[in-house]
């Protein structure tokens, strides 16, 4: 795990439900903005990708919760690329606790299209970009 | 205030946060989705504006917290018109609890833009629906 | 299909994001809305469990997005039970648009709590509410 | 204005709406994202106040929407304390894009209560550290 990308952040009021602890939907928030920000660590973010027609859609989402994180928790989300062919790309994801405890596994896969939704291939470079982390056992 | 169109809805967990209350900013969430019903009830909802190139941006909104809302409790949010011009409107709120009591006064002013948000006269259908529901000591 | 219970809402803009379509984790809240008129609708809503002590954390989501659902859309969640032994239960759910048109099919798995989150056994009175309507193939 | 705290943060998806804006209610998030960083940095987060039965429930929000803040832009959230007397304190935001432009002024006024919402004083080391931060002037 030591090698991958890894975005932090910490547990607001707005995330949590009752009961103290994370709602169940934020967690995808927060996969998102993890996955925006490997993105820009890898040289690309998506707003480059949009500006030049280049969106990905969710195809599907798989979440195993595995403990509560709770208000002002720090959480750190860990992403790698799970699968990469020349249309559809998945992430992977490891969320845990600033202890090391783990809090959710999640996986999410999406296809590459234009702004109108048009599937295309991923492009070229951010092919280059991704297939270096494809690592189908990381998360 | 029997007169005044009022929209209901059931609290969620996903409106909630700890100690069981609705959080801060999901009262705006309820008022758009009164907005809009209020404005289908009048007849021309904003999506047909929008395909008109006309938009409503918020430019200024006011909300007074008088109690809180929980879990399951069914609250209805009665919309006014608290002023109109040729430009702007401001929609008045008040949010209630299914038995009466009062949980939150708000106000939100609007701004008549294209979709590019260049501001644009209210379309005269538009401000002809709305007129006869200006109450400013309504809400 | 025509059994199942269904719950409609309609999408507003706080349900949305760029490009015109419901972000997707607020699939999960819709997902939420549903169950929760579903158990109403069985006659024990999860607000009376909650105060008999007994809650349903999430264990585990599964979301495939077919479509894109649009701001004003109105669309339908059908609920059924996908599964259900002495500690938990699955959910299943379709979402449609108002003219047939498949959005998203998903599950969640949930196990049975005390509000301290120790795992307990389905109280047996919600048991015999729901395994009448356990049906694995239905969504 | 060199002076006051400031909190960062990057608009995602989840933050937009249509038309590739910050939906409105989500910068009542934000405010909150970054109240709650300004007490740590004052040397007591909201979570210490809590687990000694203080809590700060909204009263009133008044916004100001100045300019729309888009997918991927970075922003900052500036803030001080506008008043603080025995029971009640408010606090000014500035929220504003990286290169300065003016989104949203702000400002959330909160009681003083216990975890019960029994209102009650503002504890004297509480009130010492946000007194030397009261500037009615800065936002």
């Amino acid at each position: 795990m030591s090698d991958l990308f890894q975005h932090s952040r910490r547990v607001t009021y707005a995330d949590c439900t009752l009961g103290n602890h994370v709602y169940y939907s934020r967690y995808l928030d927060f996969l998102e903005e993890a996955r925006g920000e490997f993105l820009r660590h890898l040289g690309a973010s998506f707003l480059r990708w949009q500006e030049q027609d280049v969106i990905f859609p969710v195809l599907e989402v798989h979440l195993r919760y595995r403990a509560a994180a709770r208000y002002d928790d720090v959480i750190g989300v860990a992403v790698s690329v799970a699968r990469l062919d020349r249309i559809r790309v998945a992430f992977a994801y490891r969320v845990t606790r600033a202890d090391g405890h783990l809090l959710l596994e999640g996986e999410t896969q999406h296809v590459c299209t234009s702004l109108a939704e048009k599937p295309r291939r991923i492009p070229e470079e951010m092919a280059a970009l991704l297939s270096p982390h494809v690592s189908p056992e990381a998360v």
